[in-house]
């Protein structure tokens, strides 16, 4: 299958099961319900899902069993997303060429809106998420290494690391390292994770997935921060030079703009030999590697 | 064991291990793991997981295996109340006599420490909760049913009515049930329910329990409504008559103050009748009943 092709039916089949899974916009109380479906379906891209999807495919997974857990993931980016965006963080008015959600739905919906999409990711994993396993410690270990990830030693800390950096023209590597590795690595990580435990893959096989993520993880983030420079702000959907006026910590200003380049070549590189030893069934991982990093937004 | 002496136990026993679970304070990022501990450690009564280990308790459970859970139920309540308060919500600057999370340390962060509360609860509950269960499936399903408690089925959907029906003078008393058995009753609720289920209790128990809980959940909110008229602003350690002047939905205000005493005195009188067939072994929630009932503040 060609990596246009998987992207496209899983893409799809994501959606639809998001659509599936959250409650009803119609739903009372609807304003809440609103503002999840909003920020959902605002035009994300599923790669976190995908990553999991491919993962679980490398291994011979049932779909049927990834897909709540590939879901999940992706209503836990959009919650951080929705937190990120509002006044007291980033104070973001457009995300992906859309208004933010607390533009669209105010400050305190958009606040419990994350809430409840973080909690709702949480509820579908311990719900749907389990019902086609016969062991539940299989489910509960990736359901804990989800929360690993987007918690004060994951994403979350990232977060915080983020916030305390700005204005700080200091900043070293370590720090932006540790920015980049927690705010998207780690959840980034435990899409690929997740996908290969639910899988029951051996203790080696998620090794190999382990680097490959944390490499592609990071390639990815410096990819964003050189996009961030060099892109045009039409194709990314969002204010360029943003995080320079913020003064945030990004890669190119650390390091330069050619060495970015360099060190996300390396990324790369190292996450293809991560999963090497695979045949072709693991060529949808390397065709996502490549996409990831030659992309233009 | 008088009710005296099981509270103070209990609620050392559940404050050290609070202080076990969450992250150290001077783990890095501190910023959050700071204000996650600040408003976990407020001085809150802890009534939530007493009643977890009270129900756990009446069906002879280890109290290892239920104190992850009692413990993640606090955390769940903690991280709602700091959220409530930010400015965008209430904007409350004072709770329990002190000033709230937000006002300590930002708003930006307070939005992340109650984040990382809500993800800390499930990373508890699926990790420390877990290891003293042969079959994953009980505590599983409590996890579960704590999910529900806190999404938009249950207290955020509580929450948001109650956002959305402030200013209005028409309010009804559909709306102001809705209100709390939503906001405070489902996890409230929940309590009780998952100290019966991860006890092993038949489904008969655990329906009599339920009623317990629901009746007393509404009981509980009902007279924090007639406190915030009646009570005295130092013992409440909060602004008294604030309800009214936010224009919030109470009883008091709906069915007039003395129904609302009535009211609160049949909820308790069902509270204590659908435990009424156990022996004396259900006297620490029969207690805990009365105490909640008769609080002044």
């Amino acid at each position: 299958m060609s990596l246009d092709v998987f992207m496209k039916n899983n893409k799809n089949l994501v959606d639809q099961k998001l659509q599936e899974y959250l409650p009803n916009k119609s739903e009372y109380p609807t304003a809440i319900h609103e503002a999840m479906h909003y920020s959902v379906f605002a035009g994300g891209k599923r790669l976190r899902p995908l990553l999991t999807l491919a993962a679980g495919d490398l291994f011979g997974a049932n779909k049927k069993t990834i897909l709540p857990f590939a879901c999940a993931i992706e209503l836990i980016h959009t919650y951080s997303l929705i937190h990120d965006d509002l006044p007291a963080l980033d104070n973001d008015d457009l995300r992906r060429g859309k208004s933010t959600n607390h533009v669209v739905f105010g400050e305190d919906i958009a606040i419990l809106a994350g809430d409840a999409l973080l909690n709702y990711a949480f509820e579908l994993m311990t719900s749907k998420g389990v019902e086609n396993f016969t062991d539940a410690r299989t489910p509960l270990w990736a359901i804990s290494e989800v929360a690993k990830a987007s918690g004060t030693k994951g994403m979350i800390g990232g977060q915080v690391v983020d916030i305390k950096s700005e204005k700080n023209a200091d900043i070293d590597l370590e720090t932006v390292s540790y920015i980049h590795k927690h705010k998207t690595g780690a959840l980034f990580t435990a899409s690929i994770r997740i996908g290969a435990i639910l899988s029951q893959a051996s203790q080696a096989d998620l090794e190999k997935l382990t680097t490959y993520a944390q490499k592609l993880g990071l390639a990815f983030q410096v990819v964003d921060d050189i996009l961030d420079i060099e892109g045009d702000e039409q194709k990314l959907g969002k204010t360029v030079g943003k995080d320079d006026d913020n003064e945030k910590a990004t890669y190119p200003k650390i390091m330069g703009l050619k060495e970015s380049h360099e060190y996300a070549s390396r990324l790369h590189h190292e996450a293809l030999t991560a999963i090497s030893d695979y045949g072709e069934e693991a060529n949808i991982l390397r065709e996502l590697a490549n996409k990831i990093v030659n992309r233009e937004k």
